[in-house]
């Protein structure tokens, strides 16, 4: 019954799969035996959700109608300035601003997608990538195209990335460009600065040629990679582009926040026109109304509320960098332990996940279930979650999954 | 810098102007001069967000990891069965059903539009609508065309319906048709089961002539519009439909949970076929997972704690119906001085909104602010919210329109 463009449409969930595999090992062989690193959310050293005091501390303050009054349909402006301080912190570049609240990352990166790509082209992004990008694509109609991110030596591949934006912008006027850092989801890589540098010449060499281009960047993980502004310094060279060289960020309160399931985030333009940031506001609040109406206002008042509280921010703060240390001393073993061991893997800056490169990933992870160990088969390889998987389970992993890849 | 079906895109938005012309007003006479009957949320006599305790008292007894989870991207299975009961209550049709979770009403029409019209088709529902519907045809490649809902003597007007359906059906294999019943918003009205009747009638033959049709039911305001089951009895006519007639509902918990600003609703798919139930819920979970991941967890978990307690169930129907006769006992009063001055106005069954039909609906709009009586002037008429007018206020509104109509 459904129209032709949606027909036969189905999720593949391999991280639902796998955690299903897992839940069923469990059952037979209980929790302490097996070693779920399928799970995309931080948990503590118990297995239980990590939540932030302070974000829940400000939450159960809040009177009921602030939590369920409708929002503004771009989002309450309270939030969207928060929003820009958060992402930006010292390292705002020069331009103009706009933003948009928007359903979690997600909504962000839908709304990028459906407003900054022609119909029938291609989106470029890296081809370890998250896979609800495809999935965001094909719903409003574009391709998406890849570059391989790394090299034969697993450095960042910016000559895969120079041949694939000219060659798409050969057939195309305009190009949208989706790069996940720091903290790529799957595989805890991280842009250098110098990284940075080299893609936007390769992008300002098209937009000198007269193309347009926009790059999403997606920081959904930013606040587990490191320290609050050296993770954000790249941001400061979105200063002064060229008018028809544009700039999104997708921020989320998901991850940071631990607000995951209160699906709120927002989509922030930068710009050094004044007019295509007029243009952003009015397509992104269209896309808002034509979409979701309004978005969570008890989250937004919250994320408003807690940045303008000068006592509070640090507290919170600091709770967050505990949760990032929490992952960080789980992934430190599994990376540490896979160069003793010889594991080749991708290089991990920070972020949730660490990934294996694999020929065969599922078959690797269906072995390393002999082993009670459960991770996720991705195209390129396996992906273990440092963010749920308990720190003492850690140990070993590595030598397990290079057994199981023999 | 948008893409080309993007260009030029920006929200006129008459409510949120007429509010902001509303709150100027205030500013210079006092908020006790002015009528604001431009506000969509039901107001209480003192102008404060009505909310109901119950749905309150569920929401803070969560706990934390319970909101702020991520829920599973079709919804949580104990709110999805939820919404169906309370979406049916006594009035089940035989068949086949299924839901998933969507943000507000809004996404659940935007995922039936999505996937169940074809691009450059065009989708039918009545003058009298809601324009975000125009908005969501237009971000997702269809077009909106409409069939007149009242015709001279302002009866339902089947013929056109008729008309309409047929005229379309010559140039596509499939319809999808949008009706906002009962309580419609911004008239009121609500179809009778007789025409109900007509409209199946009309649409069963289509289908017999093989066509495809989808028919979408907009029941935002159910709950405003009258007696449980007999504001739900038409329901029961989708028994045992034709395969090609796909039955869709959207079921929001924005007015009758007072849960406006948290975005939870759901869209329900009703069919004779369990491979059409099995295709709606795969193509509704892709579009979800590409349009917002997943919906507001603590929304959902209310509403399925709520549903299962048979001790607070029915405290929260009373409150519940409290809020709905506060909001008729304002639209009766309006309603009578209509008919004692000679206002003809549409007939009102229900809801929030009531409608009078006029030539020059802003200027009637513009004409009533020297009476400080604020309304949002539509396409066909003026919209009066009696969701949000204090009762003492709506006195003497009626008559008011009438003198600014001349």
């Amino acid at each position: 019954m459904t129209a032709t463009h949606a027909a036969g449409r189905k999720l593949k969930d391999a991280i639902f799969d796998a955690n299903q595999a897992c839940n069923e090992a469990i059952k037979l062989h209980g929790a302490e035996k097996v070693t779920n690193a399928t799970i995309g959310v931080v948990l503590d050293e118990k297995g239980r959700l990590a939540t932030l005091p302070t974000v829940e501390k400000v939450f159960r303050a809040m009177n009921f109608a602030d939590l369920v009054s409708y929002a503004p349909i771009s989002g309450l402006p309270a939030y969207l300035d928060a929003v820009i301080d958060l992402t930006f912190a010292e390292n705002k570049p020069e331009g103009f601003f706009g933003a948009v609240a928007t359903a979690g990352g997600t909504g962000a990166i839908h709304h990028a997608i459906a407003n900054y790509a022609e119909r029938g082209d291609s989106v470029l992004t890296s081809d370890w990538r998250w896979g609800t990008y495809d999935l965001i694509c094909n719903e409003t109609g574009k391709n998406l195209e890849t570059f391989k991110l790394f090299d034969a030596e697993l450095n960042f591949n910016i000559t895969d990335f120079a041949v694939k934006v000219d060659s798409l912008l050969k057939n195309q006027n305009s190009l949208l460009v989706i790069i996940n850092s720091p903290a790529h989801n799957p595989t805890g890589y991280a842009l250098s600065l110098d990284e940075w540098e080299k893609v936007l010449d390769v992008l300002k060499a098209q937009v000198s040629a007269g193309k347009k281009v926009s790059l999403l960047v997606d920081i959904a993980y930013i606040d587990f990679a490191g320290e609050k502004n050296s993770t954000r310094a790249f941001l400061k060279k979105f200063s002064n582009l060229p008018e028809n060289f544009f700039v999104m960020i997708s921020f989320s309160m998901s991850k940071s926040y631990t607000c995951y399931g209160q699906r709120t985030g927002a989509l922030i333009g930068v710009s050094s026109s004044e007019k295509i940031i007029d243009e952003f506001k009015n397509v992104s609040k269209y896309s808002c109304r034509a979409t979701w109406s309004n978005i969570n206002r008890g989250a937004q008042a919250l994320l408003a509320k807690l940045a303008a509280d000068k006592e509070l921010l640090p507290i919170y703060e600091a709770e967050r960098t505990n949760l990032y240390e929490m992952v960080k001393r789980r992934a430190d073993i599994f990376v540490a332990e896979a160069k003793s061991c010889g594991l080749r893997i991708v290089p991990y800056k920070g972020g949730f996940f660490i990934a294996v490169p694999a020929e065969n990933p599922a078959e690797v992870c269906k072995k390393l279930h002999d082993d009670l160990i459960f991770a996720v088969p991705l195209k390129l390889g396996v992906r273990v979650a440092a963010c749920s998987t308990p720190l003492e389970k850690m140990y070993g992993v590595a030598e397990k999954i290079l057994r199981a890849m023999k």
